[in-house]
């Protein structure tokens, strides 16, 4: 149960037996493990094992981890399979997931899925391949089951005896009018533990809205984590009933945001393959590179500008990093403070100047015991008293900077629909570094020289 | 529907009723939200106004809202409240959540709650509170529904409609033996569409394992999401069923998660009130700074060695923030995909060999790309091809040198038991900050002089 390191040791495990040409027992330790586990375990090979394991995957189970594996992974994947294969691979998909699986296949290979499917089939991807994949239409899957509000629970259950099953994960019943609109829903534990006699209006939950189909994936989140929900009706604009979204959905998109954000901050997609070819990712990479250089000089030309101070007094060439260093771990503190609050909603014009005045207070706090500290060692280290004032004064200077630039980057980025998660960093770092050595060879220029 | 804007208009709204004094309709906003926004809103409020609106929420709701705010908040919040409006507000709470906020308050309040509790409920709460906050045992409820495998569904029907009600987001029933072991469970699903005459063992399902009570928290969300679970039962060390996690604690693990990753990496702590002092919030966040300025001045002591290098050519101490700063990006992506794949349990020895390889193809192709770029730009800006071939070398070196940082690093912390998404960035750039002017300086002192 111990599933983290259970992975791990599949891991290590199955590469052992294939190595040792054990190709049944690698088999059968692959027969044991779930679509997400055995997506986890192909994206963590290199690409011959990864071809290797892939074949002996069970066909079945293809379309569930092609879902689960990143972009780039999938791509190898899909490129290696026949056509036939892979729509055996996706027979028998849930609908949300076949949908976000046909998305991203490319144009000839979607027509031939289309085509091996039924009229019914067809009809019903389209519906959901209609919505945004990034919205609770893009999330949902369709097979719901409803009632009407008017008859007995009693007729509810001789109903589903009568259907013989209903989807996995159904938690509630979504009840609808004549006219298929939304009313309300049947909680299953009501279902069981009600009096058979009462009628379905009588039991319903009417207090949980259903979710407009146009409603952006984030928000789907916010709304499932603030009510605690297992399942949510989806319904288009005339309120019709369309599908409807689960938890298990949810947690993807939470898990997805997350990755988006911590790969993106260092200018990575989290869709790459970790064994892509060296010279595909260094190229992928070199973007970040590329703007981080154009930052690096424009640092390097405000020093520049100081050149005939610096031959003077060379202690300034030996200090230099430190000022914009510290700016630089300053204002991310605030930086990541304020894009928190954004992407939670915190932040609007009633509350910013608080969030301001308190952000400029803890820069100049720190500003100053930063400026004490490092004057202090200066002088300890050089034994001048002046470049250590010099410091202290550019560090003080530029905490405060960091702290407002924290503080108004993100909610610039914002407003240029930018995420501030993403391009926040270097944005701040930039101005970190430029404030910080024009502050500290500025002050030394005007006062050493 | 369109909630988090939702957020966002409340906290405007409520604002302005609160401002212009029209507290009655500031209520009625208040009294439509739900606890996690109402968590959401009081974060988001500078101190005076927090508690205003804390005076005016449904004493009913105050125990879920403290549950949901940070650490800081909520102990804020307590400190106002007297002792037996403490004790309504946690009235009538979760057993998980009663749980977590009981092991944060202080000892003394601590025993005033227990005192208020009857024996029963005391018992309860001492049961979860025997478990780390971070496992299964931490997580779960204990208000589970079991049932015998001998029975047959029209039984369970009829126990149920007795009991009368079950817990809110049940979605299956636990089946046991008679000395309560976990045998599997009965999916309300299966319960409401199977002929009522089948026994429980015909239509449980038993291919859902039971979790351990001392399961840590990151393996409890691995098996719901690798599984899809809504719940599943949490037994002891004899698989005695003793309790339930369900799907919308999970969702909040994982949740935390990412958020700690994010602050922590900025040495931040999530439980921080955005409204605290600047003073108390500036001395927190020095900790990071003063980490920071150690390596600042390791950095600065490397420069000191090419003091006379310096003097000499100026313009190196011009250039001098170039390289350690591409060296910083290119180690930080390298880092980043390593920390992720690590805590995705997608890295063990047998394929750490071929993710080196790759991580230092990469380090080496970009070294020599931007190599090239930089020396291109140096020449054209100085017109002096010597110092254009000693950045180009030094960003070779430091390109390299930061894939194997980025690389090694992340194993390093993770055998020493330190959180890479944590300390990781720090290491690093002193890494590349020191690797960075160590090889641009030294080249410059061995060809330039």
């Amino acid at each position: 149960m111990d599933s983290k390191e259970n992975a791990l040791s599949n891991l290590e495990e199955l590469r052992l037996r294939l190595d040792s040409g054990e190709m049944r027992s690698a088999r059968s330790l692959i027969a044991d493990l779930r679509p997400a586990e055995l997506a986890r375990l192909l994206e963590s090979l290199p690409l011959q094992e990864r071809a290797v394991v892939w074949e002996m995957v069970d066909p079945e189970l293809g379309g569930d981890v092609l879902v689960e594996v990143g972009e780039e992974v999938r791509d190898g994947l899909i490129e290696g399979m026949e056509i036939a294969e892979l729509i055996a691979a996706i027979d028998g998909m849930e609908l949300d997931d076949l949908a976000d699986l046909v998305a991203d296949l490319p144009e000839t290979l979607t027509q031939e899925v289309l085509r091996s499917m039924d009229q019914q089939d067809r009809d019903r991807l389209h519906h959901v391949l209609a919505y945004d994949e990034d919205s609770a239409g893009g999330l949902m899957n369709i097979d719901v089951v409803t009632v009407r509000a008017d008859v007995t629970l009693e007729v509810v259950i001789r109903y589903l005896h009568a259907r013989g099953e209903i989807p996995d994960g159904t938690d509630s019943i979504f009840v609808v009018n004549r006219e298929n609109e939304y009313q309300g829903v049947l909680l299953l534990t009501r279902l069981v533990t009600q009096d058979p006699n009462l009628s379905v209006a009588e039991v319903m939950s009417t207090d949980v809205d259903s979710i407009p189909a146009n409603t952006p994936s984030e928000n789907v989140v916010w709304e499932f984590e603030n009510r605690d929900l297992l399942s949510a009706a989806v319904t288009d604009k005339d309120n019709h009933v369309v599908g409807r979204i689960t938890v298990d959905d949810v947690l993807d998109v939470v898990r997805d945001e997350a990755e988006h954000s911590l790969m993106g901050a260092a200018g990575l997609d989290e869709e790459d393959d970790m064994f892509a070819p060296a010279a595909k990712s260094a190229l992928r990479r070199s973007l970040w590179l590329g703007i981080n250089l154009a930052t690096a000089f424009l640092a390097a030309s405000v020093v520049d500008i100081f050149q005939a101070t610096l031959d003077k007094i060379v202690l300034l060439a030996v200090l230099m990093p430190v000022v914009p260093s510290m700016g630089g771990v300053a204002g991310t503190q605030s930086l990541t403070i304020m894009t928190r609050a954004i992407a939670l909603g915190q932040i609007d014009k009633t509350n910013t100047r608080g969030i301001f005045r308190k952000e400029i207070l803890v820069g100049i706090w720190n500003g100053l015991l930063w400026a004490f500290v490092v004057a202090t060692f200066t002088y300890l280290w050089f034994g001048d008293y002046r470049i250590g004032a010099v410091i202290a004064g550019a560090m003080a200077i530029n905490l405060v900077a960091a702290a407002g630039a924290g503080f108004a980057i993100p909610l610039m980025l914002k407003k240029m629909d930018i995420d501030p998660a993403l391009a926040g960093g270097v944005v701040l770092t930039t101005v970190t570094d430029v404030v910080g050595y024009m502050s500290f060879l500025g002050l030394g220029a005007l006062f050493l020289l």
